[in-house]
């Protein structure tokens, strides 16, 4: 087998029927960045947008905006735009709040469906605040419902009877190990299971298909593949027949029927507005629909596709370039097993991440020795994969990151 | 008694104290803006503080704008700032979430340390959202727990051994009646019961002495008097004796002890921080923060004076100009009983103030029949009441809110 080389990078990047989307992005100059599925680059179109919302909505229409700007049907017209990316109707998705908050609401709808059921299960990969709010959640209620965690690789053997609603993130926020979405679907309604997804690793990285695979419930995140800058909105999905039969604890005045005939008692909203709590954050908001409008036009088919060579690329690499410097592979090696990103595990992962990052090779560290190269489609490059793993050999070859400044640990890593 | 004229108001503007904080917001040219109680005005540092956070922090800095922005701080370095104008002390206060969301926070934790007692007492003058949270919250908890509503004048009597907590905001968002805090937090600490304020009409609106007064929780809104722009960020507080001794079940990982360990059990960080939830919207809190700096240099007593002479004068006007045109006064006359608005009754009150708006006279309506003119004294001017009252006039007068157009509700009134 010949070797990869940087030419051919290129002429894979020459021929990418999807490299014309990285010019929607404000890429900085000699940076390879990997971590996309963290935070978002930055849209080109948001500075200006957030610009006219601030000077002219806000500073010149003030509160009039709320009708005349339709800041209003934010959480609405986001929603609608976001459907179309995770197989969903446009009045299935909102977006609101944050996706801890989002957990929250979807878990209590579900358990509510299913009273006499008391396991929420879910598995030992799933993000921590999806697990800490169904711990919240749990004592809160007070009727004896437990989180169970398996590995993720029992869950489907675990859908029993027993089970209110299995609670998942599809895609491993440390590996990128993909879950079946249509097959523990399939399985979960037969036990008469619930689903509540977590899609932060999925929206905007690969097609989902939530009603095709019969989802009942999901959530998700604005500030990694969706683009909507840092600490965005999130949203949320209720498949329509559990619309009307569901209702959620945190009643606020923007999931009442009447928010603005200012009534004493709460009346749900008919819909999925009944899962809108507090006043919108307009300025987020406009933020995440520039990030969103970063996804028009494109084939998920093909991003898919690019996310897979991009992850295959980075494998191959690894293996040609870096062989007995230390580095496992921590993702699956099989595309279709996986998300749009390749961790490894390095010994002195949190330091090789540092020192990489001091080359403007941007991936993210994940305790206790994961490196993690998230790989956004729509603007990540063929040949900024070969530059990030000849980066990698250089820092691992000259044992750069024993530097003390790259040991230390910083408060986010 | 003389008859009050333009002269005279300009003649107070030109002596007016806080006559400089003006130059801190932008105001649209021509406007008489009294619905910073709504919606604050766009402080002029805003537009370039965010465009740097994007274009820079974000754009440039991607994920690493975390640790070397000091994203990660932005609750509580927001929170130090806002505490000074409420009473507080720096590690009582978090900026996070809406309102609603942390109703529901303090009064499950205010409710967690009162077993024993199950009303939550509240008024009838409340804002609607607050009381929705606690029927949400009663609800889902199901241990009996109920809300009580008394007129706000019976408040302090209604303070038995069976009230766990008493919920109010401290401005009546449509009358400006202000609540005495001090009366209520003493009557209360001696029944036992505990206290959580809504500060959305009080906080930047006028002095607020949680600690000085023994308040135990408050929350309050970024998007009124604060200037923190449409849906910002709201806060919270906690006094310091329970912060430690109280938890919220909205267990999200920004609360943990260690979010970045990625552990599987929550373990709620000491103090204030285990108030948080999930991410912070930073977009969002970079806006605040210009909002809070408007505040730079403040004497908050100068303030309340201003404001109170504001509301003064606007009730003087209406009496002289506008005498026999159906108008009648929802506000207390006594300043020290108001908060910072003065609203008015009209039969036809929606449409007049979408006739007053019309001339760019900018109040809001509040069903059934309450006009609200709310005076924000860093940048509401003595001679923008004058010109407010002459159109007033004018278009009560004329009948010029017959027409259809002022008649046509729209979905925010």
């Amino acid at each position: 087998m010949s070797l990869i080389d940087r030419a051919q990078c290129e002429a894979l990047d020459a021929k990418d029927p999807l490299a014309f989307a990285r010019d929607r992005f404000e890429v900085p100059d000699g940076m390879v960045y990997l971590d996309g599925n963290s935070l978002g680059a930055l849209p080109k179109q948001t500075p200006a947008r957030l610009d006219a919302v601030i000077r002219e909505q806000w500073g010149q229409d003030l509160i009039t905006g709320w009708n005349k700007h339709g800041w209003v049907a934010l959480p609405r017209r986001l929603g609608a735009t976001l459907a179309k990316l995770i197989g969903a109707e446009a009045d299935e998705v909102v977006v609101c709040d944050s996706t801890s908050l989002n957990v929250f609401k979807l878990l209590s709808a579900a358990l509510s469906l299913q009273p006499t059921r008391k396991v929420i299960l879910s598995d030992t990969g799933n993000f921590p605040t999806d697990l800490y709010m169904a711990q919240g959640l749990a004592q809160l209620l007070g009727q004896g419902h437990r989180l169970e965690l398996v590995a993720p690789d029992d869950v489907i053997t675990r859908l029993d009877a027993d089970v209110a609603v299995v609670m998942l993130t599809e895609i491993d926020y440390r590996t990128g190990r993909k879950h079946d979405m249509a097959a523990i679907n399939a399985r979960a309604k037969a036990a008469g299971v619930l689903t509540l997804w977590d899609l932060a690793h999925s929206a905007g990285a690969l097609p989902v298909d939530l009603n095709g695979t019969g989802a009942d419930f999901a959530i998700g995140c604005g500030y990694k593949y969706l683009n909507g800058g840092p600490g965005a909105p999130a949203f949320l999905f209720v498949a329509r027949r559990w619309l009307e039969a569901t209702q959620q604890p945190l009643f606020g005045w923007f999931g009442h029927a009447a928010p603005f005939a200012f009534e004493t008692a709460y009346q749900p909203k008919a819909g999925i507005d009944r899962f809108l709590v507090g006043t919108p954050p307009v300025l987020s908001m406009a933020a995440l629909e520039c990030g969103l409008a970063t996804f028009d036009g494109i084939d998920m088919a093909l991003l898919r596709e690019k996310s897979l060579a991009l992850g295959d690329l980075m494998i191959k690499l690894v293996t040609q370039e870096c062989g007995g410097l230390g580095l496992t592979l921590a993702s699956p090696t099989e595309g279709k097993a996986r998300g749009s990103q390749v961790s490894y595990a390095h010994a002195e992962g949190y330091a090789v991440m540092q020192a990489l990052i001091s080359h403007r090779v941007i991936g993210d560290f994940r305790a206790p020795d994961l490196m993690r190269f998230g790989f956004t489609p729509l603007y990540v490059r063929y040949q900024d994969i070969w530059d990030a793993v000849a980066t990698l050999k250089s820092v691992l070859v000259t044992a750069e990151w024993q530097k003390p400044a790259f040991r230390q640990r910083a408060a986010v890593t």
